[in-house]
């Protein structure tokens, strides 16, 4: 089977919105007028990202998950997405297992395959590009936080670095390999929120970001951080690795002026989706003030650095 | 230096026509009212599509040049850019080379990077995508090639192909490592070009993939196909191989209703780019007739094939 027989059998639909979709020079689509869009691209890459023979599903699903969480994060609607695979060779079972774990979560959520590039490498990479769609002026950025902001977390924190550790504990494996991206959420945070990132490298890491990004700092209180279930039956240090440091949950974690809590809470249970409210935003050095029972202090995990 | 410092020593420049760029969860950006977007994304992988130790700066002109090829094939004026970066590791000074050869081409054609992902990987690997602007019903389908149409390739073919086997020659290595995307062709053949394609797996298989899509035949004159003058010197089979089936060379071929011939030529002497008359599209099953001096059929070389 050759390239193009490849991506014709595995990867090319009709276009549904698009107006050109795989097999031209380019895809070509038509934005919906007035909208901004929101662009973000994530690769996964064997060996580093999932092990070398990881299950072709789960690494289709995880691949679209990650970009749609950092669309979720932006309160953008997803619109389209393109693939690059390389590929050591062209495996039909593992091309069909990997396109139908891409599918079914695209289709979920609405986004479109529109194009892509299929390269042979002696070393799996997925790289995926998302762009989504977003009214101006209710994006969530990182940098928008204020003194005074509500900080909240949704779903649990933990369950994925848990999985790492202890790849027999099968809820936590789940969310390893197949997280859940928390596209309805961002989307209906719009107006509600003010700033936003998704968990991929860490709780103490991503809320870093925020805080880095808006010049101000926070307090968030260990014990109201919600965790995976699983976590209950290990010893503290590994929660608290797990829920202070450990990355890819692809949960959102967003500040809120304090007067919008009722509607966090409306959305909460409409979505039927824990939503934490874990700490606030105050002025000062960008940095995180962690407190444990008591009220002692808790040192702060640095998060996961690709070249350290 | 970690992946946060060397994003933004390398990759972060001040955001211009984006609303967000680099450093956020998402890029955010705003499309021209009314017009349509072409995305395309290539990937390039040490040992494959590159040799080990291959010159940076070169690197970043051509990892970006292959992705503004295919917008010039549909026509589309380049606006974003998103790199993923997988590296071995963070060196500085490659870093620099390939970060200026990307912007030195991105500047020239008004591209902004606006988002990215840097993950560690044994191999070098470069993928990126790119968005363009298109008017509405001007765009250049490979399927929109019509019987009666004349093929007309941009500069000249075969100098890439040739530095693969004779890399001493200095104006074919030129060819090969930092090729000229034909951006300004692409967007000045709207309405004027019917289908095209960029040169990107050797002209007998580009050709193919219009014949395919627009389900006709064509025929060529091989002795009209423009080759790079480095060629002159060796054998006519040589030349043969590299005009024919050698990839690389991200020159336009476009097919055009013969009434328009006085413009093709018009836009050749103004934007001082050689666009050679090499034939014609016909009625009939899709393949490629090439005829040489005297009339002689010429077998035509299958085109490059990944996973062949």
């Amino acid at each position: 089977m050759n390239e193009f027989e490849l991506i014709r059998k595995y990867f090319e639909r009709p276009a549904k919105g698009a107006l050109v979709g795989v097999g031209d020079d380019c895809a070509l689509v038509r934005p919906n007028a007035g909208l901004e869009l929101a662009m973000t691209t994530d690769t996964l890459v064997e060996g580093r990202h999932f092990a070398a023979g990881a299950e072709a599903r789960s690494l289709g699903h995880k691949a679209l998950a990650v970009n749609l969480s950092d669309l979720a994060a932006m309160g953008a609607a997803p619109r389209w997405a393109l693939l690059s695979l390389a590929l050591p060779s062209a495996d039909e079972a593992w091309l069909a297992a990997f396109s139908g774990g891409f599918f079914a979560l695209a289709e979920r959520h609405g986004i479109e395959l529109v194009g892509g590039d299929t390269v042979r490498s002696p070393l799996l990479t997925i790289g995926i590009t998302a762009i989504g769609e977003v009214p101006a002026g209710v994006t969530m950025y990182r940098g928008s936080a204020r003194p005074g902001d509500d900080v909240w977390v949704s779903g649990e924190l933990g369950g994925a670095a848990l999985a790492l550790k202890h790849p027999e504990v099968a809820e936590a494996a789940e969310r390893l390999h197949r997280p859940e991206p928390r596209v309805e959420l961002g989307e209906r945070l719009r107006g509600i929120a003010r700033a936003a990132i998704d968990v991929s490298d860490g709780f103490a890491a991503d809320l870093g970001h925020i805080l880095q990004r808006s010049g101000v700092c926070a307090v968030v209180y260990y014990e109201q951080l919600p965790r995976a279930a699983a976590l209950a039956r290990f010893e503290a240090s590994v929660q608290q690795a797990c829920v202070l440091g450990g990355g890819d949950d692809y949960e959102l974690c967003f500040t809120a002026d304090p007067e919008r809590r009722k509607e966090v809470e409306a959305l909460s249970r409409e979505l039927g989706l824990r939503l934490s409210l874990v700490g606030s935003i105050q002025k000062g050095e960008p940095r995180l003030h962690l407190y444990g029972e008591g009220g002692r202090a808790i040192e702060v995990p640095a998060g996961f650095d690709h070249f350290r």
